[in-house]
């Protein structure tokens, strides 16, 4: 489908008449899947092997969480790889005008730089935890470049089939149906939507997971709930929801309502 | 996790003490990601690679559709590796007790045959489409053998992945609500469910696209419907539903409807 489909797959063909400034990158958004690097697949590992320039999201001042799903694979390499510092995280409300101005500056520019990059005929390969086309940050960059530069999506394994992997649960059965929820909306809306499915993953805990175990508790599906923290990553962490004791949880956690459907 | 983790990460430990019996087999069900095999993982591969019983289901008389996503990395290798054919797959309703009889059958006799190898210590892959976990055959085994022998998951590539790569659309921004729909449900069921979602996936095609299209329609999202075709693999098709003139749908088809949300 996409101009740059198995760009990689065998050596480029020279072409001795057109002009050098015809030839652009390719812009790859690579599904780095949900942290153990087992869990890479073969294209991604291609990718990263040959892109000339390698991207990736962080906090200001922080390691950015993509690159380090690729330690095991790939060396510090600073002459072809460099880091998109998000101007602020927590601070404001996603909807703040301030917010959603800033992060468009953030993307107009960063689009910007790599633009250069595959301007000038160099690849660029975005390093997107799980899945890139899943909630992810890649998007924002890939909707401002698509239409100037050849696309390859690598997709990944997401961040949720990691989790339900090592909550050793199927998440689904038979005709249940799934709801995918960011914590981020309002209480009454996560219980609205999680009494209405048969199962559930529920994304962008973070400081929300009070509301988010209210929330389970009004849909009645509170003893069914598992948390999992940095699922297949270093620090994984898997407990039944009703046993954990605070409200704690990070950035990298999920709760998971696995289904009950059919089982002949 | 799992007793069987990165049980082929390195050269087994001899274990000359202990009686041969008690070692037994790991039970591995391996994604085999969407179709193409570049969205392998590299775990995937190992298993493949090592395993010494391979097994896959399949339709009487039919390849099985996750061995073939393994023919460009694993020859056939008939002394290592079996299909399981199923006794019927559309003639009966999947609630008719017959058919739920049969395939109860089909599965207690297939745990046993597996139970068999793993007792006697030789580790069994199942070879399973998409993410082992996500509406996977494999559960129905899984279930039958999780107490008695070690477990790993292979967490994969979703097929719905696969399809929105190849679609070349993002499924979810911002804080949209992903709700996942077989589309085996009652037409009435799939409208008020697409009716209340920011994005929808719609497995399990077949037949039912003829209701799955009025339902869309009811919902007021036909026209955001994209219509994919075994994603992925060869013969892959995508076209928006709205131009797809005909309703004939193959078993590995989906629909999706992309979400709309926050684009800063
Ligand atoms: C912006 S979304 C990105 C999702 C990603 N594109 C994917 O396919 O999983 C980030 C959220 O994904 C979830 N997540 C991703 N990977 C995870 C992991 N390994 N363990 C726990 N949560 C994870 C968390 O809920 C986190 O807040
Ligand atoms: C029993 S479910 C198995 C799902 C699988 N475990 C996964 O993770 O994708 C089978 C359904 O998955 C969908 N599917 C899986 N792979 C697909 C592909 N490559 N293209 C289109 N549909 C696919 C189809 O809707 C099919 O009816």
């Amino acid at each position: 489908m996409d101009a740059g489909e198995n760009r990689f797959a065998e050596a480029p063909a020279a072409q001795p008449d057109r002009p050098a400034a015809a030839v652009t990158g390719t812009l790859f958004g690579v599904g780095m899947g949900p942290g153990d690097p087992d869990y890479l697949t073969v294209r991604a590992m291609r990718v990263l092997e040959h892109a000339p320039v390698l991207v990736h999201f962080c906090k200001k001042g922080r390691r950015g969480n993509a690159r380090t799903i690729a330690d095991a694979v790939l060396p510090p390499e600073p002459a072809r790889e460099f880091a998109l510092a998000y101007p602020y995280t927590t601070e404001l409300h996603p909807d703040h005008p301030d917010y959603v101005g800033a992060l468009a500056a953030f993307y107009d520019d960063a689009a910007g730089q790599l633009a250069d990059h595959l301007g000038a005929g160099r690849d660029v390969a975005i390093l997107s935890e799980g899945d890139p086309f899943f909630y992810g940050s890649f998007m924002h960059l890939w909707r401002r470049l698509k239409d100037r530069f050849p696309v390859e999506v690598v997709p990944g394994v997401t961040g949720m089939s990691g989790c339900w992997t090592k909550a050793g649960t199927p998440i689904t059965w038979g005709d249940d149906v799934l709801t995918v929820l960011p914590a981020t909306l309002p209480a009454a809306d996560l219980a609205a939507r999680l009494a209405g499915t048969d199962a559930a993953v529920i994304m962008k805990l973070g400081r929300h997971l009070p509301k988010v175990r209210a929330a389970l508790r009004e849909a009645g599906l509170l003893g069914r709930a598992v948390y999992v923290e940095r699922g297949t990553m270093a620090g994984e962490r898997v407990v039944p929801l009703a046993d954990k004791p605070d409200d704690v949880a990070p950035y990298f956690s999920m709760v998971l309502v696995p289904g009950e459907g059919r089982r002949p």
